[in-house]
């Protein structure tokens, strides 16, 4: 995915002068492409995006009383750019960070729900180094429909990373929650919003993209978008707000709003048929609505679903939904993304 | 799907009327496209046949005392089709009809399960709408393999919306049944079916198709089939029969096998199989019982399987077993819906 | 799947033989598809391999008390056969058994988990039946990106008919453990391993993959790898030793591993990755075991998520593991087994 940013000529020129450092030094672009894998969780191939992704990671997990947190994420995306170095990736594939992404999430996600054993990084760097092999597999299969592979794999690869701690007894789920039977949703917990709560949600709906329910991280991440794509930001800032509006007005969970539990798969399926995989216009503009509006179905189904199983639905339902809303792609014009 | 069928001359006399008047009418041909859409759910591409099928709809909702059913449907038809010429889709498909059959299905399924309050309306709607994308999305896969999509759009959008009935305390799942342990069935509950029970049973496998347990509705959907296509009508009692029989054997719920809810799926398996992708012979004709028993088995393993989440099969078992054995295609004569 | 394999001059001269006999009779031939499929359970078509891997199966039936589990695996092998020549497969791929071993392990299955009744065996002949159907089905899906069906149509079959019990009182599911909740697993049933412990879950984990926990049948499943291929028999041992080391620093049950439960998939994509899709060498190995490591732990995953449903994960794990594994295949050198 390639962007050409609206940036101004300040943060154009600094771009440039790294690029020109990067081409002269080995150890910079290993960085830059872990930057790049960093911004690349929101469809962004540009260092500085990820650098400030980077930062709202580590101020959230600092802030939170996590920094395993933090760390686990860069041990996984570390961890999957030397895997795809070793398996001889496509290099364009590589420098543009798309190996990365799903890598860090797993980092990310496994010390979230995990107690911080010998065990869990063992698990970290494995998941990290299968999310790489996934990679490779779900793009060889999707590519047939031009559709990308999106967070699939770091869903696929931390679900039974999840999954695996209730059959080991060396991996302590101790931030999971048991599995258990289904039951409605009691009305009153699904109070009226007060502003302050619905600015709370939409807020969060962003910073929990990176498993992070925190306000400063989320503006450091809206920062990140718009150095970027200011498009980006904008379909990040109003898929939050339709999310939040649509989950109260089905009469959701306050308290899950608030957290913004129920918009980081929404936030990302806006920004992604709206600014990424699509060229912006009236009709897109409608269709990532219809698109955002489902995935909060689909949110909600899906945290029912896997309540007998006892894991978070990660960032599933922005792929489900959004793999079903690109596929009819020769309907609409194609996005600077594709 | 198109079929030459093998009406009387005064039928397709009738017939040649209406095109005519459908060519030289917009709203009537908008009246034809979602009769047509109609008659698709049994894949008939025929105007008459959708007419016969709302009719029974409309008598099976009547006579169960929930019309808001029959007005789900036409708003779910409606909704799917308008959602079809907003998004551009291939005029012969729409004419055909190919974009209403799921709508209606979306449009029938839940005003069954849930309580008719605003949110419900709105979420036909949305799940009307999704269904065309979900149809899209489906044949863009299902094509390199030349299989159709099938009902399953319907099943994925409507089994995500009912899921979210739990998620969200505006959708209220009146009519669902909690999310349980799985226990195995009760053999004091697997009576000897008596001829009528027997009978019961043949009948509302085929009036289930439409989610309507009514021997009235049954009448007019074998009317409907039959005016379009004897094969299809002939290969929906006989796929009936085979289904309770089966299930009859393997010691199911009798009250199950009354209601029709183990024949429905079963029955259209067996006219997908046996009279519609494939040319009936006698080959044909054991590869589609084959299929129709095995779904019978497919229907109770998901009955089973979704017993924790506490949402219905629907069409599923006939669009996985169908899928099945439409893929090894090649070792068939090719039917005239191809 | 075709091997060179690498016998001394007596064992080539005994194929030679046979090949001559079965030339010359149509019975022998039937029999020598059938052994051949016997053997492609373990990717080996080879018939003394078949006819060592029988004899194995037959005393793990009959020291375990069971002989109708062998009388199953017979009867689901030749109707598995039957199917496939009256489907017209192929002639290359039924010569070479790619139709019978998927029919073979249903027929393992099902009696290893149902109690003996006449419907059990009416399923056998169901299920063997249709996992030919499952067979032509998952190669034409597979076929676009060169990855073998594996034993996904045997998981599948089996998966659906087990659920089926416990809907059709007719099916006794007397050896399946009911539904019930997750749990996480109790520390104190994560022992030390001792040697003799360590040693019999490599052995059984071998077995295993034909459903059988019997040193005897584990030696006559690796003679029978080794008169096909050396590298065959090597990956299984290794497989085997990895899986149950893996399990073990996981913290997994003591009395899985021993019983080899843990192992059998790792077994299969050991050999699968490191021998017979890829060309073995220094990358491979490591690819390989990469994937064993961590077939151990979605083994974990399944047999957590399959709780609530009350069915075993069958080699489910290995198929998923491995086709993750073999879809970036264009990064690695292709095996004879391609």
């Amino acid at each position: 995915m390639h962007f050409d940013g609206d940036w101004g000529p300040t943060m154009n020129g600094l771009l440039e002068h790294w690029k020109r450092w990067c081409a002269a030094s080995g150890p910079l672009r290993f960085v830059d492409i872990n930057l790049r894998g960093t911004g690349q969780v929101m469809f962004q191939d540009n260092p500085i995006t990820g650098a400030l992704f980077l930062a709202a990671i580590a101020w959230g997990s600092y802030a939170g009383g996590v920094p395993q947190v933090a760390l686990g994420g860069l041990l996984g995306l570390v961890t999957a750019t030397l895997t795809a170095m070793w398996l001889r990736v496509d290099a364009d594939g590589l420098a543009a960070g798309l190996y990365g992404y799903n890598g860090i999430l797993v980092g990310l996600a496994l010390p979230t729900f995990l107690a911080p054993t010998a065990q869990l990084w063992a698990c970290v760097v494995l998941g990290a180094a299968v999310s790489v092999v996934a990679t490779l597999g779900t793009a060889n299969v999707t590519r047939a429909w031009q559709v990308a592979a999106l967070t699939f794999p770091f869903v696929l690869t931390t679900w039974l990373l999840l999954l695996a701690t209730h059959a080991f007894a060396g991996l302590d789920g101790a931030a999971l929650w048991p599995g258990g039977e289904i039951v409605p949703l009691d009305a009153a917990a699904a109070n009226p919003l007060d502003p302050a709560a619905f600015l709370q949600g939409v807020v969060r709906s962003i910073s929990q993209v990176f498993l992070k329910g925190n306000a400063v991280s989320a503006l450091l991440f809206l920062a990140g978008l718009a150095v970027s794509s200011i498009a980006a930001a904008a379909f990040a800032v109003a898929g939050a707000v339709v999310a939040v509006t649509t989950a109260h007005l089905l009469g959701a969970e306050s308290a899950l709003i608030s957290a913004g539990l129920l918009g980081f798969s929404p936030v990302l399926t806006a920004i992604a048929l709206g600014s990424v995989f699509y060229r912006p216009g009236p009709r897109v503009v409608a269709y990532a609505a219809l698109g955002t509006v489902f995935t909060v179905i689909v949110q909600g189904a899906m945290n029912v679903a896997l309540t007998p199983l006892g894991i978070p639905a990660l960032t599933a339902p922005f792929v489900l939904t959004s793999w079903l809303f690109l596929l009819p792609q020769q309907h609409f014009p194609a996005g600077a993304g594709k």
